[in-house]
Formats: C-alpha cells, structure tokens, sequence
C-alpha cells in the first residue's frame, strides 16, 4: 500500500483526523482524572523493563493498544507537573492555549534554521518577543528593530550558554584566544547550577568562577560590594573580569538581586551582564512586581522561561540581547547547502546564528496562542493568583508555632521549614528531611527542598494551572499531620 | 474566574478536549490541502510585521480568530516541509505516530531532567534507545545494560557538541587543561558545518580544526590515508589528536566514509571516534544497507535523527556512547535543589547529565509511538520506497543528455545538474543557479543546492511521507520544462 505501510500510513490527513480526535480524548480525560495519580510517581527504578517487551514490534500494532500501555505503563512512572498539587521545583505550566500551540507546530512540523525556511517561524518570533519585551517594559535596545532583539531557546541553561559563549568570543577577538585561561565569571551562591556548567563547556576554569557568598541578613541577593571587591583582587591578579550572571528569582529562595547597582559595576570594568529571570520574570508583567527588574536597562541580556509560569507548554525559553552580533559571531556557520538569497542578502534573521542547534521547532506558535487566548489582563490575574495562593500558605505556615518561615517570600514559592522541639540543628535537619520523605511518598503532593545557610529548607511553589485555594489548604493539612508524628517522636 | 482567566481557563479538561478536536481537524484538513500551497513560501522579508498588531491583546481573543489568522497571515510564510513536493536539504519526517507521540508529550508536559522527575520518561528513552539500537545491529557497548546506552538530544549538533565535550574533558584531564590550545580534532571537507560550530563552542582551536580534502575519484569520503597523514604530521608538531567525526551519509552527496578502516586508525592513536548517521541512519535498519554502518563497532558514539526519516517529528536525534561516565564526568550538575535519594543511591539514569539543557521533554513517547504504530518491515519499507522513487528520478535523468549525474546515489539524494553546450564552468554554475531558483520561485517543488568540486549541483531528495511517484515525475518534468528555457538561452 501506499508509502508501504500496511495500516496505519505515514502521512493521510483522515487517519491523523481519526486517531487524533482519539488521542485529544486521551488527553482532556488525562487532566479530568489527574487529582486520582498520585503526584510523584511512586515506581521503583526499573520497573518499566519489566512491562515492555525487548524489541520493537515486526507488525503494527493499534493506537488502542497503545494507549492501554500508556494508561497502566507509562501514567503509574510518570510525576505529575500538571497535577493541582504540585509544589516542587518551579512551575512548567501546560495549558489549553500552550498545548494547542504545541499541536500546531507539530502539525507543520517545519525546521526553521534560516528565514527561508519558513518566514513565519522566524517574523513571529521576532514580532512575539518584541510584544514580550514590552509588556516587560524592557528597554527598546532589546527590541528587534535596533541591533539587539529576542529569540526562543530551549531552556535557560542554553540562554546562559549561548550569551556567555558571545561574551567569551568577543573578549577572546579582542585579547586574543590564549587568554581563555584567565577569564573570570561572576555570580552568587544561589545563582543558577547551569551557570557553572557554561562555564564548563566554554572552557572557562571552574576556579575562575566566582560565586560570591550570600547571607540570610540581605534575604540572599548578590551583594554589590562582595562584586567589587572580587573584581578588584582579580583585576589586581592580572584576570579578566568577563561575565556577571545576575538573579531575579532565585531557585533556592526567589532571592532578587539589585541590578541597578551590578550593573553600574559590570560597566566600569566592561563586563557582560545577564539578568536571569526563568521564574520570576513571568510576574513582572504585572505593574507592582515590575520594579524587580528595575536597573535591567544596564543588562547585556535577559532571559525569562515562558515554560516555566506563562501558561506556555516546555519548552521556550526567552533571551533578549541588545548586540545580537556578538552572538552571531560566536555561532555563525554558512556552509554552502545552506546559502540562499534571502540571507545572502543580509535583509533577514536566520535563528540558526543565535543558538546552539542547528535545526529549530515552531515555538513562536505556541507564545503567541497563550497571549491572545488568554490575554495581557487574565495572564496578570493568573500571576497575582497564584502569589495570593502562596501568600495564603505562608499566613497558615506563620500561625503554627511549630514551623518557621525561613526566607521572605517575594513571589510564588513558601521556603520554611518544621521547628521540633529539640533545636539541634543537625536533628532539625534529618527531621525536615524526613518530613519531605513524608509528604511526598504519601502521593497526595510533591515538594522539593535546598539548603539556605545549613538549614534544610522545605520550597512550597504555587505555579500548576489547575491549583485553586482547597489543595493549597489540603496540603498545609498534611504537613500539620505529619508534622504530629514527627514532633510526638 | 477560576484561575482569573475570563473565558479561557488556564487548564481544563472540557475546554481542552473541545478546543483540541477543532485544531485536530485544522491539523487534518493543512495536510488535505497541503499540495495547493508554494511548497517554498514566496513572501518577502517582513511580510508578517505589517500584518499583526504591534503588542499583545489586553483582552483574550477566540481560537477562531487565531485559526483564521493562522490561515490568512502565517501559513503563507511556511514553507512546507510535509508537502509532497518537497525535496530540499533533507527530509524531516511528520507521521501520523510521530504527531501523536508529540501531542502526547505536550500534555503531559513533564519536564523529565532527573529519574525522579518522571521515572517513565527516563526508562522508556533508554528502553527505544535500546530497541533501536538492535534494529541497527550497533554493538552490544551501546546498550544501556552496559557502561554505555543512548540518550535523545535535541538535534544531530548537539549529539556532535557533547560527546566533543566529553572527549575533550577526558584528553584534559590527561594531560592538564591548558591543553586546550593543543588539541586537534579530525573530519571531512564533507563533515557537517556542526563540527566546527561545536569546535568554536568547545575552545577548539579553529585552526586545530581538520577537514581533510576529499574527492570525486572516491566519492567524496574521508580517505583513510590522508587521515593518517594528518595526525602523524599533528604529533610531530606536538599536538594532540583529539576526536575524529566520520559520517555515513553526508550532507552534500550521501558520501560514506570508510568506519572500519578511520576506526582502527583512531584505535592506534587513541583518537575519540565519532559516527555521524543522521540522516542515512534510517536506511540501516535494512538489512540491504547494513553494511554501510561496517566498523560502527570501533567508534565511541554514534548519532542518528529519528526526525530526519524515520517519522519521528522533529526533534529527536538518538544518540549512542560507550562510556557514559565520560559524558556525565563533562555535564554532570548536582546543587542541592535536585538532589533526591534515587540519584544519590546511584540506581537510576539521570538524563540531564547526558546533555546541554537541564529540562528535557517526553521525546522517547514519540519514537516509541512511530516503532509500535508501523512496526520494522513498515519502517524498511518505507524507507526503501523513498530509495526507489530516488532511482527513478535518478533514472529519467540519465536519460537526458541535457542533464548529468554528478555524484553517485547511494540513498535517496540525487545529484545532478544541468549541462549546457557551453561548457564553461563558471557559466554552467550559473545557469544551474538559475535553474534552481526557476524550479523553486515556481512554488511548484523546493529543492536545494551544494557544490561538489567547484561544481554547482542541484541536490534532490526523496524523503517526504506523503511523496508517490506522481510527485517526483512532476518534479522532472519542471526540470525539462525549465532546461529547455535555459538551454535555447
């Protein structure tokens, strides 16, 4: 038969028709169902190999029996992010908006690595980001019609790759490439992980990336200072000062740093400044949060995660940059199977140039549908709910003698953590520990933990689109239960 | 309004499921009517700016009005790579498996870095991987049971990048990190422009960058020879070969570099040795061409996207490595925040240490869905009719004296040019440039070009799912139709 497929043909608009009328069903009956999982998946490592055969099938099989695999197979592994009572890590929000435009870009499934490509994927996602950066008052050198302007990554660990490898290149052209080894990036304690593993891959020495030390009496920022003062004994060793990754929104605390004041100092010493806001950045397109970013006009670049709290499926990842040739030049390549007129030309952007990748999905497509199907107001009201929702918690949390708040919630996420009697902090800690172990193999949620200044710290995060005040109030239910057992111990 | 969304709600299974069958049927009916559009979009540079509002709507919009905008403003800026009559660059698969495993994993949205995060997610990619890899006949080393196994990247550079990355911190840790400047790193003048894009990344040296001269006499593979050459010429200068990047199947002719033979070299040198099968991988899962991947036993990892011809939508390049403690050893992460006691108990695969990102997606689900839902003998045959449809338009172009071969077909490219009586050939080049923006501005077929030897050569490749016969007939006859107007010229 036709492409020799016996059944199921590779392509046929009226079988895809079909089958994905049956897979929406699957899905829509996935959320109808999700509070019945429980939210971390409790399987043993390994136990898939067991349900699956050892080799891919001679013959086709049914999506029938596919999605009997998936629903007693795959659903009991998998961790539920989109469950109502999911308050670990940080948010990945799906959402109706997203997940549609996540199913148009598969649908056209186009790989957009140069303009001619697919025009659209590239004139949207400049016109996408543009309208982004406005609604984040982010300064116009951000925007695409000067020499900066924006583009989707992947994630923010690429972001920070990509700007860094930019910052590297063109200090590298300027001091010449032996200089690589005396290189020095800057950031905080509670900066990024993916900070030092840029690092890693741009061959910059692990020893000459500085994470400067926070403290809980300046709530974790960076302190402007600690900067000055390491920059100044690097400079006097004969170092060069390349690179300041600052926070809005860190992982461990949602610490903000003061841009206004890193920046001043990363433009006395010319160095490149990037503001990393994969969090938190989604809450500053609401007016009372915007002074967070205030002092982001002195950045280099700036990265928020629309995957993250913006209602856009995983993943998209937004970088601006306000000299998008530095970045060019770190990762250009124009063989010959890849001219064409359009670029030649020099009238068009060819994404390829801004990333790592070579290839690139239609991601643009899926921003765009969740800012007009829901709108700039809703997507403010849908932030504010989720911080009246954390705030909520923290106020359950404070009138509880037995716990304490350790870090002062700014955004979304709740650090605190069980106080039991016995103050030692070693035992506080194995007991908070243990609670966590608790909470989470109970099914009923998940939260994830860190460690600000040797305390172990349980991180409560509002951020699932299907989370409403009754499962912020169930789960502030099951930490008093079990705090009982703990503390009766 | 629940979630503070007035109309469209953040996440919601009824609203889901209703607003997912109408773009379904959206989907279904693009692909019905995908011959009636340019395949190569014919808009000029900022076609869409002019057509879109100049910031995001305050108030929601209806998915009508999105849909109709989708028609009217973006579609037309596509160039569409589904179409029948695509035969540019190489082929990048959607199928109907492919969009479902795609919409699958856009629903559940789980964004699976560590084991924990999704115990599924990781388990079924190394279960695929491992499916897959039999299906090639890879060695056993490649198996996940071992000290080796596969991961999915996101595209062929970055499955190229990491295990450079890999091979270069293993060298360094040798032989001390101001090595650097030292190291030498081996390919093809065929060898995709990624190898030097994740040179420059690494801090390879460009000028410690090889890509040996290749040639028509030997159709365009690396000679073993010249390789050898290289690196006896690169030691006695007192550099160290690092990493050999051979290819089965390049980019501008499917030239197929000799493996056992560059393997053992590799062996005697200690030379990390990668295979680069990204697209003609596909075609080794049938026995017939097995043998183009003879020696893959002597590499250290090897690369082939699922997205490129095997109807996985993109992305999903699978990649394999023998030693993955020397890519963990180069990636590897561990702050506080993600600690959990499965990876601390060393029991399970954390993925995000195999890769560039931290955040990864449920690529496996797709690549499971397409092996389940087609089987192997759909699979080879399919790939095999893409290859006869190439032999045939291989054929009716030998037949015309207009028009010569200029590369010997080994897969489904065919390349080919036009021969005009003058022969000069800076004039043949031209004309055959000519040629190709004739064909291509007829909005009728998209083709691609490289150079081979100084010559400009039109490149043709069967690999669309929905390409029959008709398609590629149609596509000569533009060529005879086009020559002709060239040749009275």
């Amino acid at each position: 038969m036709e492409n020799g497929l016996l059944n199921l043909k590779a392509m046929d608009s009226e079988q895809l028709r079909e089958h994905g009328h049956k897979m929406v069903d699957f899905i829509a009956d996935y959320y109808k169902n999700i509070e019945n999982f429980p939210v971390l998946s409790q399987v043993e490592p390994g136990y898939l190999r067991k349900l699956l055969p050892d080799s891919a099938p001679v013959q086709p099989e049914s999506l029938e029996s596919v999605l009997e695999d998936v629903q007693t197979k795959i659903l009991p592994g998998v961790t539920h992010w989109q469950s109502p009572d999911y308050f670990a890590y940080f948010p990945s929000n799906s959402s109706v908006a997203g997940f549609l435009g996540e199913m148009l870009s598969g649908g056209i499934n186009m790989v957009g690595f140069s303009w001619i490509t697919s025009p659209a994927a590239t004139e949207l996602e400049m016109i996408v980001l543009d309208w982004l950066a406005n609604l984040l008052k982010l300064p116009s050198d951000f925007l695409s019609k000067g020499p900066g302007g924006g583009a989707i990554q992947g994630t923010a660990s690429e972001a920070l790759l990509v700007v860094l490898l930019a910052a590297r290149d063109k200090v590298l052209r300027e001091v010449g490439k032996d200089a690589l080894g005396r290189l020095v990036v800057y950031g905080s304690d509670q900066t990024h992980s993916s900070l030092l593993k840029a690092c890693q891959i741009a061959g910059i020495h692990p020893e000459n990336c500085r994470l400067l030390r926070t403290d809980t009496y300046n709530e974790y920022a960076l302190s402007p200072e600690s900067l000055t003062d390491a920059i100044s004994h690097d400079v006097a060793s004969g170092l060069i000062p390349l690179f300041l990754c600052a926070t809005i929104g860190t992982t461990s605390s949602t610490a903000v740093d003061p841009l206004l004041a890193l920046g001043k100092i990363t433009k006395r010493y010319g160095i490149w400044f990037h503001v990393d806001a994969a969090y938190a950045g989604s809450a500053c397109i609401c007016p009372e949060y915007r002074h967070h970013l205030n002092g982001v006009e002195e950045a280099d670049s700036f990265n928020m995660n629309c995957h993250k709290w913006f209602l856009t499926n995983f993943d998209c990842s937004a970088l601006w940059i306000k000299d998008r040739s530095a970045l060019i030049q770190a990762l250009s390549t124009t063989p010959e199977f890849l001219k064409n007129k359009a670029s030649q030309e020099g009238t068009v952007v060819d994404y390829k140039d801004w990333q790592i990748p070579l290839g690139r999905r239609f991601r643009s497509l899926k921003l765009w549908m969740v800012l007009r199907l829901y709108g700039v107001e809703n997507l403010q009201s849908y932030i504010r709910n989720h911080i009246n929702l954390a705030k909520k918690f923290e106020d359950l949390v404070a009138q509880d003698p037995r716990f304490e708040i350790v870090a002062t919630r700014t955004f979304s996420l709740v650090c605190f953590r069980l106080l039991p009697a016995n103050k030692n902090e070693e035992y506080v800690n194995k007991v908070n520990r243990e609670l966590l172990d608790a909470v989470n193999s109970s099914g009923k949620i998940f939260i994830s933990h860190t460690v600000l200044s040797g305390k172990y710290v349980l991180r409560f995060v509002v951020g699932a689109p299907l989370t409403e005040e009754r499962h912020v109030i169930g789960a502030w239910k099951l930490f008093q239960e079990a705090a009982s057992t703990f503390i009766e111990n």
